[in-house]
């Protein structure tokens, strides 16, 4: 599986192409940063992005995207750039028909280090070691992208099992009435 | 002038054109809503809003587009969405070349009713008097919308004599010294 993934921003978007399966060693296809100037109107940020990230789907061709879920308890001002530049992300894909996960940002770090708050060095460390590196991935963003990317194809093989038990659950449930309620069974020994 | 006014949002997203000038009668040349399924996934709403608002670009081909600032205070979940919708609305104008302006809820407000807090009915009201409809536009979204251009297009002359004389600040300035330090210049008299 190869895996694009995104760690957005405006002034800075990491990106990091991943390609493997889980259990297998990964190799590492490209990583990079697609930056705007800080001073630049949001319009211009916007495409500029967009055109960045459409060069990086050209080249790689990825069969996923992985996105960072972007919450909003931070600077607010930061978060409005980071929800824009991820819409843009996913917009990209969506539109050439690749799938878009979103991953939080615990999910990422637990995934590479086993730990969900790990900090930055330790996330670049890992990817580092990871994808078999002569040097960790600058700057941060970048090893973030590609830490999200390595977060995707590991979860992959879950997320999938966890589809399917979902769908099993729903298939087995007993039917919904009319009221809202469900039909229970008593099972009387 | 011709602005096309966009209230984003990812399940409703608000579309109005009006065309005319500060001082004159206004007219609405068209007005809508591109709505996307709430549980939907969230790339195929951002293509299905790109694609809506492109259609309203082909077909009233505006020279300004206005979007709604968002800001962070309200639900969370509801700001990104909000802030997913307007990257869209920005990128579509600005790979057009068409200037895209930001007005805060409260200076739309304030522009076609005269306060900042003024509701959705007041608010729906005097867009349905300035622009001489028979009914108010609904839902909300397309009414806010269409306040939006109106609001820009009386903001324009009043922000082009705000750039005006900033520029005129500018060029007036004392040149700025190396150290970061301006020249003063004491008049004795």
């Amino acid at each position: 599986m190869r895996v694009l993934g995104v760690d957005p921003g405006l002034t800075r978007c990491g990106i990091g192409v991943v390609e493997g399966v889980a259990g297998r060693p990964l190799t590492m296809l490209g990583v990079g940063v697609v930056r705007t100037p800080p001073d630049g109107d949001l319009g211009s940020r916007l495409v500029a992005v967009e055109q960045g990230i459409e060069a990086w789907l050209d080249e790689h061709r990825p069969e996923r995207v992985a996105v960072e879920r972007v919450f909003s308890q931070h600077n607010v001002r930061t978060v409005m750039g980071t929800a824009q530049a991820s819409a843009v992300a996913v917009l990209c894909a969506s539109r050439r028909g690749i799938p878009v996960a979103l991953h939080t940002p615990s999910e990422v770090k637990a995934a590479v280090t086993g730990s969900g708050r790990a900090d930055k060095a330790q996330v670049g460390a890992m990817v580092t070691r990871l994808l078999r590196l002569a040097a960790m991935p600058k700057p941060a963003d970048a090893a973030d992208a590609l830490a999200l990317a390595i977060c995707h194809i590991w979860r992959a093989p879950a997320t999938s099992r966890l589809q399917q038990a979902e769908a099993a659950a729903r298939a087995a449930r007993p039917a919904r009435l009319p009221g809202g309620g469900t039909t229970v069974r008593k099972v009387i020994p």
